[in-house]
């Protein structure tokens, strides 16, 4: 069976001759041939050039042999494109300015025309050419909440207090800011399907530094429109987010076909939290790559058998692969993920 | 009944008349009172010198009215004690240096003698005697695994990735490492009991950082024995971390007489998961005091009515309170907390 089919069919929970297995952040600074041509170009040279980000989206394809790839963009270029400037300061990350604070601030955010993140596209088309069918291609964005929280805090944050005091304060501002992103946000990833995308992921990453009550609240409808809005597109919807363990069940309620489980829960708890009426994807901690290569198959081995061969897992890392990962421990862990059969998973004699 | 039985009733789960309610970093920059002291000395000279940490200790007792106070001590001090420079840098927090990397650095950790922290014991005793009996007096100390994190990662991290990789690189130093805190934080905890604290809680602040598993093999058993060492003592032990929603079973297995829950789960869940043989302390989100002050009633009402009035619950925020947050929405907490009765809890029509 061609890899193509392995992802998008364990999207839909059909079953599979083995477990897909990509990587968030697969095309990264972890990887030389990515470093060689980001020391030539800045990272929003890279966004915005369709032939760079080509290229350093096949690349791990290439070194990898994944079953996915995911294009490579920046998950702020949306607030960019409404208006905001963004800069990637070293060892600080990425900055958005002015942050949004008032009404005035929500209202000055620009609808965002079907051509200003034309070059996403048109990047998806590339490495579509390329690809030649080999693996599907993943396009992406970042879900309401977290994306507006970059925009309210300005950049990365501990406790989110900037972003849940304008919830709290003012609720149909919130709501507001909320119908705005939905609406970029839908016509953002319908653009890179019509691109190409074969399926998409919506990154929340940071809506687990929220209660139960508050997700309910402030976040589950919006991102619930946006993923309906997706639906008429026909492709899957990976929904993943991080910290997310007492929100899987609400994430589940929002929609997706695919639940992301980042390491903090077990895979078969947050699977069976989630329903196993709807695929998981996870979930090695990423910190596992940076120990010794030796502890690799076992870690793998011990998610794969909490799958049970059940259809409908993807496996991937609890978030993105870090910075310093050696490129061998990736590798390592695709070879376990292949290797693996779920007769042989008797106790290991290693 | 006087308040100072409240706390240290409800520890034990023993029926209390009103639910008792302190905050974490209830002596802080948030209050008028603390940053007029702070600006004439050092957080450090503050941690030092028993008067000034005595006074800012008691600040909050009076002003807020809360059932408990907690040491003024900073949680960095053991390793500190033990050989490492701690600084404070504007805007960055702690930094300890040099960090632990290898054995060389774990071995050349000192034992901490009794005197070198005494300063903590004598502030205690200034506040015993000051209090007479009004309410009780909390000690606390990180936990090994919060403690190790700091004196690894060099001050706060996002992703905890020198701490886990030395852990999985070198199983058999991290062990050692724990020891040796587990036998720097027994004889610092029981110096505070010896000096009057009527209960101790263990911050293990950023254990929700790791998956079950790793829990398991790696702080579980050291927690264990710290918790395990105290019970001697006869004073109430609170067990407490945050994104800790998977680990809450095992930390309930290492021990505590009270395990806090954070504001991601939701209290009657979190302590269903704990069991209700044991007590609870939480768990709003310390953001909500950065809200509007109407929305805070709902929000505490919300707390109480999940703890069904059952034995055992300490009201509280989920993390320690935030540096802006307005002293009358603290205040307001209290109130709210000290007026609510379950028999008039049916759906608030304000």
């Amino acid at each position: 069976m061609e890899s193509s089919n392995l992802f998008l069919k364990a999207c839909r929970r059909e079953p599979v001759p083995r477990t897909p297995v990509w990587f968030m952040r697969q095309a990264g600074r972890y990887m030389k041939e990515y470093r060689e041509l980001r020391a030539k170009h800045t990272l929003l040279e890279m966004c915005r050039t369709p032939e760079l980000a080509a290229t350093v989206t096949l690349q791990p394809v290439e070194k990898l042999g994944v079953d996915a790839a995911i294009i490579f963009a920046d998950l702020l270029l949306p607030a960019e494109a409404m208006g905001m400037k963004l800069e990637f300061v070293e060892g600080e990350g990425p900055v958005l300015s002015p942050t949004i604070q008032g009404a005035q601030s929500v209202r000055g955010l620009r609808e965002v025309t079907d051509g200003e993140l034309g070059y996403v596209g048109d990047a998806i088309r590339v490495v579509c050419r390329e690809l030649q069918g080999k693996v599907p291609v993943i396009g992406f964005a970042g879900a309401p909440f977290t994306l507006s929280s970059y925009m309210i805090e300005g950049g990365a944050s501990r406790d989110f207090a900037k972003t849940k005091t304008l919830m709290y304060r003012d609720p149909g501002l919130w709501q507001e800011l909320m119908e705005k992103l939905v609406g970029v946000l839908t016509r953002y990833l319908a653009s890179q399907v019509a691109a190409g995308a074969a399926a998409l992921q919506i990154f929340d990453s940071w809506v687990g530094c929220l209660g139960p009550e508050d997700y309910r609240r402030y976040v589950l409808p919006h991102s619930q429109r946006l993923i309906a809005n997706l639906a008429p597109l026909g492709v899957p919807v990976i929904h993943f987010g991080t910290g997310t363990a007492t929100l899987l069940q609400l994430m589940r309620e929002a929609g997706g076909d695919v639940i992301g489980l980042d390491w903090r829960v077990e895979l078969a708890e947050g699977w069976s939290r989630v329903g196993h009426d709807v695929a998981v994807q996870g979930n090695l901690d990423p910190v596992v790559l940076l120990g010794p290569r030796e502890n690799i198959p076992e870690r793998v081995e011990r998610i794969m058998c909490a799958a049970q061969g059940r259809p409908g897992h993807i496996f991937n890392l609890g978030h993105g692969i870090l910075q310093h990962t050696p490129v061998e421990n990736v590798q390592a862990v695709v070879e376990a993920v292949r290797n693996f059969r779920l007769d042989k998973s008797e106790p290991r004699s290693r």
